[in-house]
């Protein structure tokens, strides 16, 4: 990297072309992102046409505006037209439309027509994730015959790894890889050496199911096809393994009450990152006014007895850390296909039965630390504060179970529902009990 | 599936074992889940040998255990040398390790030698990922010579779509695509055809940082080299995508205060589930005492403003709540390699930035629906609670944003320490700071 920059300061720009090319275009790509953006344009505009193009796929999206912005139209025109279209419609996705109509004016009919229909898939679709430079052949073919078509097409394609069968109407027939061809005799058919029915998705697919098919089925790539049943193009496991890492930041930034955003934290502003986190702190906050609310109903018992009040943070800690851990067991176990909506009674059982466990032992302890370390502890406080602690603990174990479930029943997002409310349920929960046990067991 | 089950009642074994191969090994292995553990042998067995050794790959755990327990030495010893040496180690290293002994005992002695190997390596490392069966090329070969051998070995290796070059020490030199072999002139020579250097892992680099990279480059497989930079195996992407989920369920666990844990949900028992609860949860509950020290400290305050009580839950709600989101936004980008430690100061003038305007929301909203909505409220301790809300959103947010980084510097994992240590140093500071505030307004 110094080495880079400083053959960029003294501006021996052939020898820092040279070097440049000699590395891997994702180093390239990082390259770039340090040499300022003066210099960025004048780096890109030195290297070669096709390399240029790979390293673009791997620039940050602020990157690509930039240099978006500054190129001239021939040479956005000429960028476009070497990028895979499912490529190409990342970066269009990130600009202003305004500046997508004028790119694609200038770009190749062929290559716009396909850019087009695949702005048209929602972007988290498997219409909006897939290429359509893939290889096909039909059943007829010969192994010869379709290795020396892969070696005529293969050139622009982005797999050739896997191949897909159609008939002449474009419907998915079946999929060979090229390893099974190559390894074949000269005349076996396509036909039988194709693998058939073909694990494929429908354009509409949520990405998020693509992801796990791809996972069940340890594939590279698969093809998407259309109602009827026309193979429309493929997704190959690079993007997928985007799509993994990107659900599962969503779905951890739920969990915290976040509302989930796809620009990296270093890179959003202030503004921006303040108002993902307002809404739910905002939600949160009002209906921990619920809790307060038990509070004030018990005031009189509270001033009476004012040594109540000092359990009340271990009572609402434990309760929700006990919620929160049942209820992400239950939406990781969800989201990574582990849990159906069908197993809900095994999973209460479950978790009653382990709530009934870690209640009996956080309850002993408890009640042990009291005893030993706590002077002059009234009794009857420490057999309420016991009784409250093994019957919250339970109740937090059972509502974080269910309530991810019930959101998912509901068609709505367990991650984003659960968390933020499982806290208010179960403080209140815990704050009532507890009030109400004193109220028995103290008399009043 | 319910065919399957019908056939297998009546017996039509023949039948059974046509419709089986003709579906794919990883739906044959979730049926196989489902056929009862008395049949699962019967069904295990009608399948041709090479399909039921990749059946056996997708097959659980439980089910692999059950089979080895059940199939004869023979059975198993060919299982074994069908199965590619990390999809043979990923099974062994299930089992109990006198099984182990007693299977490759019986193994042909290349392919034990290999897993021996593999077994040495720890299981979340490249050595322990790497499988041994890939396709290896010398500098001086032709295309045609390349394309030859590959025709001739490709067979039984996992993947023949990325060569790998080495000198006949067997130090890897460079990588080549099968795609650019079948797409260069017959002449071309292998030197002239390869990319490098190569993007390569060592033996004993940590999975995590191997999925970084394969993420970084868009590979599909990458080299494993020893300290003397001689290839000893590859890593493909399939197990590539599992090490991607498992340490993000694996963060997620440990987010929740749980000790992260690789059996899925509805396989664990009751008291696996417990345990892996009880620690954080016995650790979160002692701390918890702490915050009620606080408010043992303030007694006499309380018992004179009683209505202090009923804000706490709200305090130690959004306290939490903002910490944790901040938290979990840069243990995340931590873990995704967005966000570095060097960035650390820029992190907490971030955290400092949005905490102001967050806690400029919140406390408005906060103040003006006690003025709005409780009646006979105390001017002085709707002050006090505007305050301590103020200080306590800011405290939260750059402790949340603090502790993971500080974790990472010390080398702790960032997951593990912030969550159950954030809340507990939140809900004391903000108690600390309500009742010192309380004090001095309310004049006690």
């Amino acid at each position: 990297m110094e080495a880079i920059l400083e053959l960029l300061e003294k501006n021996r720009l052939p020898e820092l072309r040279e070097k440049l090319v000699a590395l891997n275009p994702a180093d390239v790509a990082s390259a770039l992102g340090e040499v300022g953006k003066d210099k960025l344009l004048l780096v890109f505009r030195l290297l070669p046409k096709d390399f240029a193009a790979a390293v673009f796929t791997y620039l940050d999206p602020d990157l690509h505006r930039l240099l978006a912005e500054s190129i001239t139209d021939q040479e956005i025109n000429d960028l476009i037209n070497r990028l895979f279209v499912d490529d190409a419609v990342d970066f269009l996705e990130e600009l202003p439309a305004n500046m997508v109509t004028g790119i694609l004016a200038h770009a190749d009919p062929t290559k716009r027509a396909a850019i087009n229909a695949a702005l048209r898939y929602p972007d988290n679709s498997a219409g909006g994730l897939m290429t359509i430079e893939f290889i096909y052949l039909f059943e007829a073919m010969t192994a010869a015959e379709a290795l020396a078509h892969i070696r005529k097409r293969g050139m622009d394609r982005e797999t050739i790894y896997t191949c897909y069968v159609t008939s002449p109407q474009r419907v998915l027939t079946g999929a060979v890889s090229l390893r099974r061809i190559l390894l074949s005799k000269d005349d076996a058919l396509i036909r039988d050496l194709m693998t058939t029915p073909v694990i494929a998705v429908h354009t509409h697919d949520d990405q998020e199911d693509v992801a796990q098919k791809f996972r069940e089925y340890d594939l590279i790539a698969m093809p998407v096809i259309d109602n009827e049943q026309r193979i429309v193009g493929i997704i190959t496991i690079d993007d997928i393994i985007d799509v993994i890492v990107a659900e599962n930041t969503e779905d951890i930034e739920k969990m915290a009450a976040l509302h989930p955003s796809e620009s990296e934290y270093l890179k959003t502003g202030v503004w921006r990152l303040a108002r993902n986190r307002i809404f739910w702190l905002l939600f949160m906050m009002i209906s921990a006014t619920l809790t307060g609310a038990v509070i004030s109903h018990y005031q009189e018992l509270l001033q009476t007895v004012v040594i109540l009040a000092a359990f009340i943070p271990m009572l609402m800690d434990t309760g929700g850390n006990c919620g929160a851990q049942a209820s992400t067991l239950i939406i990781r176990g969800m989201a990574v296909g582990e849990i159906e909506l069908s197993n809900w009674l095994k999973v209460v059982w479950k978790e009653f039965r382990v709530g009934i466990l870690v209640s009996l032992v956080l309850a002993s302890v408890n009640l042990l630390r009291i005893m030993l370390f706590v002077k002059d502890s009234n009794p009857r406080v420490d057999l309420v504060v016991t009784l409250t602690l093994f019957i919250t603990i339970v109740f937090a174990k059972l509502i974080g179970c269910l309530l991810p479930m019930f959101a998912k029943r509901l068609r709505f997002d367990p991650a984003l529902m659960a968390s933020p409310m499982l806290t208010t349920i179960v403080d209140a929960f815990a704050l009532m009990i507890y009030f109400s046990l004193a109220g028995l067991f103290l008399g009043l």
